[in-house]
């Protein structure tokens, strides 16, 4: 998990440090997102776009047709060079002087390639151990959904376990909802409906989670974005936790209560099993 | 304002670039100090040491005793050679690779070393004029008061305006209280007393303001740590806002509101000229 990238892209060229002025650096005033490659291809490429899109016009980024251009170009040729693994795109408003005020940003691109991570089979089919974190998610509905770079939260939350025995914490709000966990979204079956935690208040709305979410309603489930307490997500029958890279990994145990993948995890892991399968070029 | 430094440090050596990698970038993991430096000393050194050392508690970043003595052998040599103007400080958890998880942050340090920024004399004479801000910040007691890099709030806040009739937007919580500047703290004096925002819910632990309420201690002025909604702030006799750069600056408008100096303000104005009054080496 903890590994380092194959190679880094800065603007369009191969180097491994970015400006010490850059604003992402300063403020956290930039995006990411963390996308699949495999065989040479971007998996949901184009909903890794919108959200980049979104999000910087939520934090006054200009996303100029040019750098959408940029964007496209360097993504189809990084991705062939990495062919499998996961790319990490962060964009910045670039290097700035001292101060808040950012009057004309010139974004950064910043592309990280990584080796693809192994995760253990049984992740996949018999699930993951999961914890609810201790630390709430402040409420913020400006900054609510969107990939920015103001991550302390996750990284406090995350710093409160070193075990292996927990793969995911979930996080809370500050007004008890369940948000999300910290690197996945949260989805859960309960009274029959498939329900995940509204994200208009806190939390990112995961790329694959948007794409679930879709395919939920292709396949005729009915489907509910909720603000709901933790002890209602203990009473689903089926649980699972979802991100741009490792798909879905059902949940087994969630603190002390046991649960066990069901007819609706399978279905929706049938459908990330076929996103993920792209022909080899 | 948004002037370059004019050189910059990163652990130990003159470089203007970090490593891409870094989790200041990822996350903002890590912190920040802004230094006043007059005639080659540090103003306030040993509080802004102390602030760090307590924002690298928080965040997990180990601030070992060997961490310690760099941090102030490079203050007095990086002092030194800049002379006169501000010295930023950013230390973050250093490089790692992918994912939350900080198993064993080796702490990075980068100091940039800015020209003195010029701000017209009738700032500190007359007063400024401040807007309040429609922005709020989060409540968040486990990330309040430290000085972290986090700091999309006050970046969206700053974006709220372009002209410069206003010099400082004043940031509420999400709970309608009254927290501080986007770059500064906020003093006020209501009913005879010197008040300033609590900031154990948002908000940031200015070096500058703990040195005031000392100052004011030492003076025998009455002083409260308020949490107060904006009309109570309207109604103050004098008001200044206040940082480790600028020292203090009186409040001359603020929203529609007018208000002049007062004799608490001059007081307190005597103090921080005294502060700044460092003599040539």
């Amino acid at each position: 998990m903890n590994s380092s990238p194959e190679w880094v892209y800065v603007d369009g060229s191969e180097q491994a440090a970015v400006s010490a002025t850059d604003r992402g650096m300063a403020y956290g005033h930039g995006l990411f997102e963390t996308m699949a490659v495999v065989n040479g291809q971007v998996i949901l490429a184009q909903s890794h776009a919108e959200r980049l899109k979104l999000g910087c016009s939520r934090l006054n980024i200009p996303f100029s047709a040019e750098m959408e251009h940029l964007f496209w170009s360097e993504l189809k040729v990084l991705s062939a060079r990495l062919y499998n693994g996961t790319l990490k795109l962060i964009v910045t408003a670039g290097s700035a002087g001292r101060g808040y005020a950012a009057p004309r940003p010139e974004p950064r691109r910043i592309f990280l390639g990584y080796q693809p991570t192994e995760y253990p089979q049984s992740y996949r089919e018999d699930g993951v151990a999961i914890r609810t974190c201790v630390y709430r998610l402040p409420v913020n509905e400006q900054l609510a959904g969107i990939k920015h770079l103001n991550r302390l939260d996750q990284v406090i939350a995350r710093c409160e376990w070193m075990t292996d025995d927990w793969i995911e914490g979930v996080m809370l709000d500050t007004q008890g909802a369940v948000v999300e966990g910290i690197m996945t979204n949260l989805f859960a079956v309960i009274d029959g409906n498939l329900v995940t935690p509204k994200l208009d208040r806190a939390g990112v709305v995961g790329v694959m989670r948007s794409y679930l979410l879709e395919q939920a309603e292709v396949l005729g489930l009915p489907v509910q974005q909720v603000r709901l307490p933790l002890q209602q997500f203990f009473e689903a029958s089926e649980l699972f936790i979802c991100n741009s890279v490792i798909g879905i990994w059902p949940v087994r145990q969630w603190d002390q209560s046991i649960f066990k993948p069901g007819p609706v995890t399978h279905q929706l892991l049938d459908i990330t099993d076929q996103l993920f399968k792209v022909k080899t070029a």
